[in-house]
């Protein structure tokens, strides 16, 4: 690459890839592992079929029928009622971040998050030239609000990011958090970013910032329709605003970002909401079976309300990861030192999963896997 | 917005946005006029109901086999022979520019372009805090190959940008002059990038900078398939490159960004290539009827290797313009003042807009629509 003009920051940098292996059970990535029902196959086929006799044509620029549905379906999720032009969508969440990075961040600014946090971050940052801060997360992985505050009156961001609940710990914030941030930042206008793409997984009791758009301008939620939907392969990301956060992403974004076919399967996506939402109770019940089984080993458990689980810790984790992945199942080492992070699963998953844990940390000495036990 | 703090340079901007009117022509956008046939609908709808049954699990990261039909399309449509790993594709053609303009511009950075050109280039340019420089075109639209250098040397971009055929002008570039643009700057490793959004319907003899690939490591020709594969809808845009230049794109790409129902159906357009390059046979034929007609009545017509006329010159193009839309045609007010663009669209399309175009000139006068006469 010396050839190129390639930025200095890019440099000897590789493609961003969690590793694609085949391999039986993939539980590295946090998709939901059960596939879209025939009868969405055959919905969204039949809108395909419709969209593609027009593609000749560009899309809807401002997506207005996905938009309107999306509204719908967060009323319906939260109970929190939107306008559809609070309501925005993308490629992706991470276009709605790329968006947002770009509307609010950029040269010169600042955007702050508590890490650890998802790993993606800091590259939304650095494509969009903004100043990339972190103040640290408790031991327990939940934010002090202090300590947030404080992180907030240093770094003077204009753009705060929490992602509830957090990726790689399952941790959710509680509102009251949002709402201070939100507060403690009217002087310098930032905006606030609660990152929910998981937030369908959330506890009972556990809120949605959704609930806090009203009366709060500066606040955006971000959700996707990768986990909670199963549809991680269709790339539909989108944002609850006030509607003058959104006008200024429609600034930034790109014409016709979305396109109609997008449009058209997420739409029919929308309409099989329920079956999909019962999906998600099943991998919430595995979840939280799955944490027990693990803690009744010995293990830490972060408490989560995602999709996932982070658990540890191991002197040599990547011992653990390998000793799993001889036995067919993929995991992702990420997360501080220690910890690894497994996604939810079928109930059959979740069973070759135990199985080769149990393997695995049985032959702990030998393989490298202790269990550190004690103080963190 | 002032409650916000979005960036200075985007503070009052209004999204973009071609005025899309409910008109019974529209000849605005230069969208390809023919929608898809009912075998391309049937054998997208197909591709989609498959790859919605694996929806939960996110798409090929590296789109191989679309990137490999691409491919192997390039070398039927130009003759020059690619490997799949020399072509890049992302959602339009803008999102590769962004892309380009992330690798290689940036903050700090110089983006050069010969005016009059697309419009867009100075937002994708904005959005990635890159500083945008043009130097002009002659009078006829095209290039001088010295005063092209010139401003190479003046501004020492690290990307070049020239639309061939170029936007609004329909003016496509010699290969000489991006032959001297990339040996004379060598120095500076300027990325030069050709877009060649509308290449299909270049006429006989006008050359692609496909061919000059081989041996220029800093080109980069960009192609879409909104145009020729009458896919605007479907958002596919893509480029070929050095191989060294895709895996610069491949680290500002983000995660996951092309959508398996995207991968799909480009895959399922590229299938159909053969009759939608006859429609393209088509409308070049009926390009170069309408321009012949347009210069008839006493009007000038830049040379277009382009599915669009520029042609003028008007005292008041926004009467004129207005003129065809009170008789339901919509063309674009685009282009150096006096200049309107005009789709190539159907045959009856084509009656409809010069039966207008006729009667709002004969009404000249009194429209405010005095055809300007002599030297520009």
């Amino acid at each position: 690459m010396s050839e190129l003009p390639i930025r200095d920051e890019l440099r000897g940098i590789q493609a961003y890839g969690a590793p694609q292996l085949d391999v039986p059970v993939c539980l590295n990535v946090n998709e939901n592992p059960f596939p879209p029902s025939e009868a969405l196959v055959a919905d969204a086929a039949a809108a395909v079929a419709d969209a593609v006799r027009g593609l000749n044509r560009y899309p809807d620029r401002e997506a207005s029928e996905l938009r309107a549905g999306l509204a719908a379906y967060l009323e319906r999720e939260s109970g929190v009622s939107l306008r559809p032009e609070q309501v925005w969508a993308a490629n992706g969440s991470n276009e709605v971040m790329l968006q947002i990075l770009q509307a609010f961040g950029g040269p010169g600014r600042v955007a702050l998050s508590f890490a650890p946090t998802y790993s993606m971050y800091p590259e939304y940052a650095r494509d969009t030239a903004t100043t990339w801060v972190t103040a640290p997360r408790r031991e327990d992985f939940t934010v002090d609000v202090d300590a947030a505050l404080e992180a907030v009156a240093t770094h003077r961001p204009s753009v705060v990011l929490v992602a509830s609940p957090n990726n790689p710990t399952g941790t959710a914030v509680p509102l009251d958090l949002v709402r201070r941030l939100h507060d403690a930042t009217e002087a310098t206008r930032t905006v606030v970013v609660v990152d929910e793409a998981y937030a369908e997984f959330r506890r009972d009791g556990t809120p949605s910032a959704l609930s806090l758009l009203a009366g709060h301008p500066r606040l955006v939620v971000t959700r996707t329709m990768s986990k909670a939907f199963a549809f991680a392969g269709a790339r539909l990301g989108y944002a609850a605003a006030s509607e003058e956060v959104v006008d200024a992403l429609r600034v930034v974004r790109l014409p016709y970002h979305l396109s109609a076919v997008t449009q058209a399967v997420a739409s029919a996506a929308l309409r099989h909401a329920d079956e999909l939402q019962a999906r998600v109770r099943q991998l919430r019940d595995e979840r939280d079976r799955l944490a027990e089984w693990l803690r009744s080993t010995g293990l830490e458990v972060a408490d989560s309300d995602a999709n996932f689980l982070l658990f540890g810790r191991f002197s040599d984790r990547h011992a653990v990861w390998q000793g799993l992945l001889d036995r067919g199942v993929l995991i992702r080492e990420t997360g501080p030192d220690g910890w690894l992070r497994v996604s939810v699963g079928t109930p059959d998953e979740t069973a070759a999963f135990t199985a080769a844990l149990t393997a695995v940390v049985g032959d702990g000495a030998r393989a490298g896997a202790t269990v550190v036990t004690g103080e963190r």
